[in-house]
């Protein structure tokens, strides 16, 4: 493996919500991690998620000397000359605006950069994908997007409907992600993408960061590198070189009652066992070549031996999420905080 | 007309928000009303629900020579008894129990009785009205009915589209109400119920209550009494005579800013004007025949003059909500508040 090259690399992880410690902000500038987007909430509400905010700015307190917040793309740059790993803020549910379109604006305020329109179901936006019927994006849904693009807050669909995800990137007048998930062709799963959504989503110039939960790979926790490769290659084809990054979904040393939180949320009197069953309740069994932000190198490599160019290992580690975001975040005029 | 009749009835209105005080519990207690099903939040959640609990707390304080609690439906027969205003708690949308199954059971112990599902929009659990599609009741919405039916909280749909509306008559193991609206046969209005829907909820057991809020009666504010009477015998004939009762809508004194909060809530940066318009966006002028709760009479008078026997009147005017609240409001058994 070409490890000079994957130092040289500006490395993006599109999405983890991993137990945050000075331990695993370690791993983080090990496996040389420029920025990741963190999820800072699912379903915490306003002020649930001022206090997230505020144990995040704790941890930036303690651990500057690694870690640092993402207020806008030169943060990503900034980070690599520093040697730091960039924190983006990013919210896998709706809840932190409740029921108010002006809450976009102060969550952006606060630096919550991405935000998905649901998390699984119904939200006041739009339909998650674990709903039997999917009605599209709400009359709120429109509103929000259109202010999302305003403040520059990037829309993520990943844990959403096929109607409701076709329709944001028909409604948002700017490109939005799919943070994390992988295309359905490789892997049937819920959570996974159809063909049909992942060309819209690259002819919009959006992005897909592509997931290494096993419930969204190939055989699960025994998916090979070289598989996951082949799907990397296979998608590249289809939305182009310049629409795929990584969005890992890791969820590093969290107990099973945070895998029971992301499930079921406070919505539901019985255990809801989303992607897993009643069977196959815990968090699923890591990969071998992928157990923890310390193999991000293994990706680099696995790129290369695949065939694609240090140009395209570069753009899927994190150059595409790093042209994305530099355009994305960018507030329009007119919004307060600018 | 018959004023004697009128005395002696239960008198119930199925919905009023009125812009509470002495003056208009007076107007109330003139009128003959036994018990007034008062709307005591649109869109306020958790926390702004307590706060509109406590308003109320302080109203029965000040004004307990008028007006009283109804923590259960022998408490109707209490206030008819000592000649009192009952006052039944209700929600036009689901946002008092947020996000949280727990809710319901905690917002029936503070007696809130009645809650819509959905408020025009897409809500957590169902969709409103005015949404363009309508993917029915949502996983965690079939929670809360489940939950509903368990404490004694009624579902109310007056708000609600059509798929929705019919999928929670069949959803729900006990009778809902459509506490305000007439049908769309009578006046087309998007707030109005379909002949299938009142049917099915004429033979779920459930109960309509005919509104007099002009928007949803034809010729709207010149609507007569006798068209109204004409739409209360065609209603019995289609749902049977248990099955219908009053909700009049009734939004005395409120300033423009109320129903601005109730047709936009916080969800929109442009000013959505409901079932008005920019050119026709304030209150509708009120009926001749129904100002205020002192007309109450009237309608007796009107449905006595129509033809319906003292026991139809009877029923309509107060005895088929007393009825079906003995039942609805029973909690079932291992209710924590029972």
């Amino acid at each position: 493996m070409n490890k000079a090259l994957h130092n040289e690399l500006i490395v993006i992880d599109g999405l983890q919500y991993s137990n945050w410690s000075r331990e695993i902000f370690e791993q983080l500038r090990e496996g040389g991690v420029t920025m990741v987007h963190a999820t800072i909430v699912y379903h915490e509400q306003i002020r649930e998620t001022l206090l997230r905010i505020a144990e995040w700015n704790r941890l930036f307190e303690l651990h500057g000397d690694l870690i640092m917040p993402v207020k806008s793309a030169a943060d990503i740059r900034r980070a690599k000359q520093l040697g730091k790993v960039g924190i983006l803020f990013g919210a896998q549910n709706c809840s932190p605006i409740e029921d108010d379109i002006g809450m976009v604006e102060v969550m952006r305020e606060l630096n919550l950069m991405i935000m998905q329109l649901t998390y699984n179901n119904q939200s006041l936006l739009a339909c998650g994908c674990y709903e039997a019927e999917d009605s599209g994006v709400t009359r709120f849904g429109r509103q929000v997007i259109r202010e999302m693009n305003r403040v520059g807050m990037v829309v993520d669909m990943s844990h959403s409907g096929e109607r409701s995800t076709l329709e944001a990137i028909e409604l948002s007048e700017r490109p939005i992600v799919i943070s994390h998930a992988n295309p359905a062709s490789f892997h049937p799963a819920k959570r996974n993408k159809s063909d049909t959504v992942l060309k819209a989503l690259g002819q919009s110039g959006g992005l897909l960061g592509f997931s290494l939960y096993p419930f969204h790979l190939k055989n699960g926790s025994a998916c090979t590198l070289d598989e996951f490769c082949d799907m990397v290659a296979s998608t590249a084809d289809l939305m182009g070189i310049e629409r795929i990054g990584i969005g890992t979904d890791l969820c590093q040393q969290q107990p099973l009652s945070v895998l029971e939180w992301m499930r079921n949320g406070r919505w539901s009197k019985e255990m809801d066992y989303g992607e897993g069953s009643k069977a196959n309740a815990d968090w699923p069994a890591p990969l071998s070549w992928f157990r923890d932000s310390r193999d991000f190198p293994n990706l680099t490599a696995g790129l290369q031996a695949r065939g694609f160019s240090d140009d395209e290992v570069a753009r899927i580690m994190g150059q595409n999420w790093l042209e994305f975001l530099d355009d994305a975040l960018q507030p329009q005029p007119g919004a307060a905080f600018r």
